[in-house]
Formats: structure tokens, sequence, C-alpha cells
């Protein structure tokens, strides 16, 4: 694409170095800052400019926080005894929309991912056996839920950490699999499908 | 959606102000950043903040410029005698990697639509008119080629520019409309098949 002005050319090859943005997408969105006040583009590049560079990580959990301890971290109203392990920051994020869950978290990071060149010593899993071992702490912990991504790299990561986790005698589950609430059998895949019977739940018991 | 940072919050919701960034894509674009060095963020929003701080307009054909007359205007390449007339800017980024056309352009900045307010004093119809008229010019303008979108507004336009240059007895065409070329005629939309064959293009003449 040749581009009638230095300033746009730049402008979209900045912007389209971001995840799932093409060039014309790029080009979209430059043109559309141009018709916009001023304002917009500088509240724009401040809000991105504050965001990476003022971002801090809560050190116990490691989501994003502007605290050095998070706020799920830091309230009392959340059950102490319980972790969910959970590969990223929109994860938890997505989690609390649920309003289902009242524990603490921990972020990984990421998932063990050979291909990649991602071990275990990159992800936060000596982090969270320190928040299960530490004995100061008058909330032990009892339950660590493995809320990570049904693929072969989390399936991975669970059964690492579930291994890692075998000498605490603690309590380890991971999110249930199965039909989405509202899906059809007949447009489900068939591992899921197939999953979802063998693990099925007994109602009798309830 | 619940943010654990202030910052974050921020952000996406500068983001997804942008045209088609919902707020988890703009989610997914903020820790995009995150993962990335300072100066990604930095360049990105010092490329966007000099593209609108700085840009400047053609004051002749009202395309973007690095100078206060385009390249493509100051050109003497091109055959000043016939001026294409666009929607927007990425029409004549677009035309210009056809290499099909070595005239010069005219960017209206949008169409005439009733329904959004837009009438022909919004747009750059009369700069158009003085351009064509300009008794000094050495270069005098013999065709005006319509290349707006086959849309109610931008037939519209194209309708009123005619009658608008109609006193001055220069040529004025549109671009050809049809099947596009690779294009299936079983899915093509009626109106452009019914279009096509009404508009036929004489083989026996050339």
């Amino acid at each position: 694409m040749n581009f009638p002005s230095k300033l746009i050319e730049n402008a979209v090859n900045e912007i389209s170095k971001l995840p799932g943005i093409g060039k014309k997408t790029a080009l979209r969105l430059a043109l559309h800052l141009l018709k916009q006040k001023e304002s917009f583009t500088e509240e724009l590049s401040s809000a991105l400019l504050a965001l990476r560079k003022e971002v801090k990580y809560c050190n116990t959990c490691f989501n994003i926080s502007d605290q050095e301890v998070c706020s799920v971290c830091s309230s009392p109203r959340r059950d102490k005894t319980i972790i969910c392990v959970v590969e990223d920051i929109p994860d938890v994020l997505a989690i609390e929309n649920t309003s289902q869950y009242n524990g603490l978290y921990h972020v990984l990071g990421g998932v063990i991912s050979p291909i990649q060149g991602v071990g275990p010593d990159d992800l936060k899993i000596e982090a969270l056996i320190d928040r299960i071992s530490a004995k100061n702490t008058q909330d032990k912990v009892e339950e660590v839920i493995l809320a990570l991504p049904a693929t072969m790299e989390g399936d991975t990561t669970s059964f690492f950490i579930t291994r890692r986790l075998k000498e605490f005698g603690i309590k380890v589950s991971t999110i249930a699999r199965g039909i989405p609430i509202g899906g059809e059998l007949e447009f489900t895949d068939e591992i899921t499908l197939g999953r979802s019977i063998l693990t099925r739940v007994n109602y009798s018991a309830d």
C-alpha cells in the first residue's frame, strides 16, 4: 500500500502491529482518529501509556492491580481457603463476571507448552506452591480449582500442578467440562459430548 | 465488566471507542500492550498523536498530505486534465493501488445524505467547481470521473455534481458497475447482474 503521507503510513504501521488488526483496519482506525477531536487521540494515547508505564501486578495472585495487593486478595469478604488457578488475566475477569466464585485467584501467566518453549519455571507455579505451603497464614488453603483451558497444554499444566500439590493433601478440582448451557447436543463436538456422558452428574444423589 | 485496575479500565474504555472494537477486543489489545516492551506502546501512541496533530490536507484535492499540495497534485507526470471525484481518502489509496489511473483526485469528504444531515455544502463540491472553472490554469479540466459508492447517497451525489457541471460542457463519466473480475454469475445480486446486462459493452465495436 502506498500512503500519501508519512504520518499516516507510520500510524498505520504501528496500529497494524496489534494482534488481529491488518493494514486496512489500521487505516480505517487512523482515519477515524482524524475525524475526531484532537482530545480523542490524546485521551487514547495517554490511557495506553499510563496503562503500560504504571501497571502493577498483585504480588500474591499476579492479577493486574492498582496496589501491591489486588482488591480480591485484600478483600475481607473473600474466602481465602480456595484458590482458583487461571492461565491469564481475562480469565479472572470472566470468572468474576459470573458472580459465582468467592475465593482467591492465582494467575499463572500462561500454560506449559514445550512447542512454544514455555516450561513450568516460566509460569507462577512455584509462587502457587509457596502460597499453599505458607505456614504463617491464618487461612489455610483447602482447595485449588484448576480453571485452565481444555487444550493439551492446559491439561498438561493441570496434571503438573496436581502432581506438585499431592504432598499437601488438599483438595484439587477442575471446572466442569460439558455441553454449554443453551447448547444443542447435535452441534456439540464428539469429544465434549463423549466426555459429558462419561462425567455425567448423578441427579438422584443430590 | 468489572476491572481489577483503573488503568486497564481506562485503557479498555478508550480503545473500545474506536469503530468496530468492542470491550473484549479492547481488553485483548490492552493486555497485548502489557506483554510487549514499553517502547511498543510509546511508538504506537506517538505515531497516533503525530498523525492527529501534524496532519495536513492538500489544499487542492483535500487528500491527506505532508505538504500544502499533495504529491499527486504537484507531480508533473500526472494528467491534469482529468479529475477523479471520490468520497474519502481510502478511495484514493484504493485507486492508486490499481496503477490504472494517472489523473488527479478530488476528495469530497463524504456523500450527500439527508438522513445523516449531510448536504452539498458540507462537502467539497464548490471547491471542485472552482477547480474546473479556474481560468488561470494551463491544464484545463476535460473530464470528471465520478468514483462514488453505488448507494443511494452515492448516486444522489453523482447526480448533483453532474448537474452542477453541466454548464462547463466537460465530459462527466462514472466508474463501471458490474460483476467483479473472478465473480460468479450465480452469486451476484440481481441488481448488479441486471445493470451489467443493461450496460453491456459492445465487443464488435472495439
